[in-house]
């Protein structure tokens, strides 16, 4: 692990049990955690401009160095001056590596992400060959041969410009066995090395890099990983690969994940966000969170609320929101919520008019950010356990503490 | 006509050759004029909220009683307080009558908007039956059987509570030869009777009811169809139907309908809102005008900009603007141009990302209200002339005199 402040340092403002409110420094301004971090998939959160995106609270968005690789590709970012240019983002900037769409294609199960370029395209997209070396695959948008390495994903990342790269790793499947899983990791090991030499020789001075630990469900090469990755130089660590089948597998694997890595460190759940998965992990010391439920549930009608019975969350396109004249949620001051009724977003939804998205996916980003300054707040005041039963309870409301 | 101030009156302001100036007074507030109506056809304008609407300029937009009463259907948009409160509307509403929509599907020509709603539902849509009594169809949601005449559509309209409610009218496609054109400009002067009758009977106290000119391309026919709706009552004059093959020939039919009406009444050309045609129809002395380019452009990765030799719009998803700093129009207030460059529009569109959709609906919603904004100023300075010259030349860059 090392601290240097030029690229990111961590401070660690409170603590409450395990869970803790920090600050990540970063050369694109603070990040307030634990945190949330909205998908910018394609250098856009579905419907809202960056400004609007800042608005709602948030100082760190997520960008595919995968998608972004495929189009506009890195050459064409680094010509508008990186990706905060580009987009217009005055905040901080987190790439993953790519490696859990190239594997997610390879491993059969092509992600949500992936299916969202379209159906046409989807044909095209195709895994060549996975080696040491890193994995060919074919572009989504074209069927031309595009390769991402260690070297590769470090390269594209230091286009981007973002202020945290993720190395590149082998995102492995909960299929997998542990003898696939363990050579798996050992190899994801390897390419967190490479990535660091790579980005200690070319990568810009002031963007730090995150390793992954993975390990899949076994507690044995789960702490191997850590260790490892805790020990190869990086500037913080998220924890990816399956963690198993369910909410419980997730707590147990976390449970003997988390305690392996160093205290201090900014930490990274990749890939989870449903609100008591949140809840879970900032309770157990964990500091960003990024998840493509917030926005993917827009799409399909669904707005994030108090309801612990519903998975957190109004399918607002059933027909008991007809005629229903209250707010998504009371209290809450997105646009959806102060100024329209159930009743109307359940029939712009039926209607799949683009406002009905956009309006969902403000509304359940404002949510996430309340429920996550709410906890911010709670651990500060040492009340993160009351804060936490209320939420899961669905006793606190909009999610913003007290 | 009529003008009861206690439903619409219309005051000219200022006059510049037949250009005029003026104010509609609605119950809900005055709407200025020259002015262009953007659509809420499923009660909201695609991707806007009503509050950003509103906060681009606009008083008045447009609902369609065809797609609301095939869902969410009047009863449920009464309960709710009738449009405004439904869609959070602050502004005036024109609903137009659903004759155009189910003459379309008829007529074999289905409107653009009725292939927005999906290609699944499109089979369902059926003309059953068109006699005097009116048209029975199946709806594209349910394949049930749905009834539009002239008492129905006023009965739906009366349950929206617009502002302004057009008469029903049959729209007599371009393909349709002058006996036929002739029996049905007939037959909707007919309905424009039983509109009113069925309207000053059970109608909204406040609610004005506009007449719908037609006769297609045949100077007598529209000089007739004007001089009976004109003397039929109404608050107001639409011109509906063909107007031809082409500009030229919409020009010519213009021409020999426009002064056959009275001069003082507010005058609505239906479904024509092309940069040109709004200079050629404000010229004529026409005060409002609604159509769907601006959106449905914005759809497809279009954004209106003052370029003459291109239909003054750009297409942002052509390889050109891959690179290109410049915003879509330099001057532009709207969140694509104050914020982003060609470049990235260029990719979030061919994307296809929800963002692009939405920044191009605003921006080409704000080219058109700072259109007619302008064109508002030049008459009360005397200098429509002028500031035609310079829109259709390009030299005015924003469309905002001077």
């Amino acid at each position: 692990m090392r601290q240097d402040p030029e690229r990111l340092s961590f401070e660690i403002q409170a603590r409450d049990g395990l869970a803790r409110r920090g600050r990540l420094l970063t050369p694109h301004g603070p990040v307030e955690t634990p945190a949330f971090i909205p998908l910018a998939t394609r250098g856009s959160v579905r419907g809202m401009s960056s400004r609007e995106v800042a608005g709602l609270g948030y100082d760190l968005v997520l960008g595919n160095t995968y998608h972004l690789l495929v189009a506009p590709g890195p050459d064409r970012i680094a010509a508008a001056g990186g990706l905060h240019r580009f987009m217009a983002w005055p905040g901080a900037i987190l790439t993953d590596s790519g490696g859990f769409q190239v594997f997610s294609l390879a491993h059969g199960s092509i992600s949500e992400e992936i299916k969202g370029t379209g159906k046409k395209r989807q044909g095209l997209a195709e895994t060549l060959d996975i080696s040491e070396e890193g994995v060919r695959f074919r572009s989504y948008r074209d069927g031309s041969e595009l390769m991402l390495s260690p070297e590769s994903s470090m390269s594209v990342q230091a286009a981007l410009g973002s202020d945290i790269a993720l190395a590149f790793d082998e995102c492995t499947p909960f299929h997998a066995d542990r003898d696939y899983t363990a050579r798996s990791t050992e190899r994801t090991h390897r390419w967190l090395d490479r990535c660091l030499a790579w980005h200690a020789e070319h990568g810009p001075r002031r963007q730090a890099v995150f390793g992954i630990v993975q390990g899949g469900t076994y507690q044995d090469l789960r702490r191997e990983s850590c260790e490892a990755v805790a020990g190869a130089g990086v500037d913080g660590i998220a924890i990816g690969g399956t963690l198993g089948r369910d909410k419980a597998e997730m707590a147990e694997v976390l449970g003997f994940t988390v305690p392996g890595l160093p205290a201090d460190a900014p930490k990274h759940l990749l890939g989870i966000g449903e609100v008591d998965d949140l809840m879970h992990g900032i309770g157990l010391g964990l500091d960003v969170f990024d998840c493509a439920v917030p926005t993917r549930l827009a799409r399909h009608g669904m707005a994030l609320a108090p309801e612990p019975d519903q998975r957190f969350r109004i399918d607002v396109r059933k027909s008991r929101s007809a005629g229903d004249r209250r707010p998504l949620v009371a209290g809450c001051p997105c646009t959806a919520c102060a100024e329209y009724d159930r009743d109307y977003i359940n029939y712009i939804s039926r209607s799949e008019e683009l406002t009905a998205v956009r309006l969902l996916v403000e509304h359940n980003l404002t949510y996430m950010e309340r429920l996550m300054s709410g906890a911010r707040e709670a651990i500060s005041a040492n009340a993160f356990g009351d804060y936490r039963r209320g939420i899961l309870s669905g006793a606190a409301p909009t999610g913003c503490y007290p």
